[in-house]
């Protein structure tokens, strides 16, 4: 009744990943008693990205153009690709400074108990990436948890069918943590190390 | 350049309180990968609650009329009147189900190292409310933090100045602990042992 547009607020709030009710009802109460500006910020930056930002043709990536820029860069070397699960891995791999090549975003990983099977990630159009004449070698990043590693088997499984050289990065990140949060040395090891 | 959409997004949902990088990055990705309808539910609750939640002219608290329910239920005794901080605070004293009186709502408490002051909160508005002729006691449900206790001190003062009856929820409340996280059992039993 009486509050039904803060109850809507708080229940779309709901609805970002880590936010229970406490913190829901936590963030409306600070948008709209003390970030007014903040609140109107979010739903302008909200309708923005739906309206504008996509898939790249070529790595899956989000981007707001056709084909995004690391895959319009010549600089890269287009005979590796990098296959990471989500834009935020790809981030850490460019931090490093020690990739040249191209990437490939899957946006998420193999989970059969969540329903999220080879379809569901972007599989089929890595491997017609992959198999565009360029490519010598994959590069599987995917993280070092059980679903990223089950992920990295079938993709390898799959890659190396085509004839592709397929790597995984060196065991020097920790085994069970997630690619965003590994210090940049680590994943510069890494990428050395990878076999 | 071709992720300013993305970058401004990441930007906005860092203004809510308890998101950093790293969060606000995953919440874009899952809101634009996995659940763009919630994106969608996102910023059109924002807009409602922005356009129709205002403070009620009575008691402060967010409603969508010019006075709350809650002062305008005949049923609540008239003669109490218990100040909290936030509409968080006043849920939780609501579901002890132990208070029948009304409510005036701060949205804030005093914090002069943030620069919030008595104007900042609607002290004077407290006042004035409280001085209506028909309120006898007004019981402080302020926080039980540092600035909580400082903001109950300079109520009491100010209200027993108006020659009205000021108590305090007992000290059945754990010091140091905010009133929104407390069991009912704790807060109900302050309540009845107020002084």
């Amino acid at each position: 009744m009486s509050r039904s547009a803060l109850d809507a607020l708080v229940e779309a709030l709901r609805r970002l990943p880590g936010v229970g009710p406490k913190s829901a009802s936590r963030m409306a109460f600070h948008l709209l008693q003390h970030d007014q500006e903040g609140a109107r910020l979010l739903a302008r930056a909200l309708d923005a990205a739906l309206e504008r930002v996509r898939h790249c043709r070529r790595c899956n990536t989000f981007t707001e153009h056709e084909v995004c820029e690391t895959c319009l860069d010549p600089q890269r070397d287009a005979t590796q690709l990098c296959v990471v699960e989500t834009p935020a891995d790809q981030a850490a791999v460019e931090r490093t400074g020690s990739y040249k090549g191209l990437y490939f975003v899957l946006m998420g990983r193999l989970s059969p108990l969540d329903g999220i099977g080879p379809r569901e990630i972007a599989m089929q159009r890595l491997f017609e990436r992959a198999t565009d004449g360029q490519v010598r070698e994959v590069i599987v990043a995917t993280n070092f948890t059980a679903e990223g590693e089950a992920t990295a088997h079938v993709l390898a499984e799959g890659l190396k069918a085509q004839g592709l050289r397929v790597t995984r990065l060196a065991r020097g990140v920790p085994v069970g943590s997630e690619l965003e949060y590994v210090d940049l040395g680590t994943i510069a090891h890494a990428l050395v190390d990878r076999r």
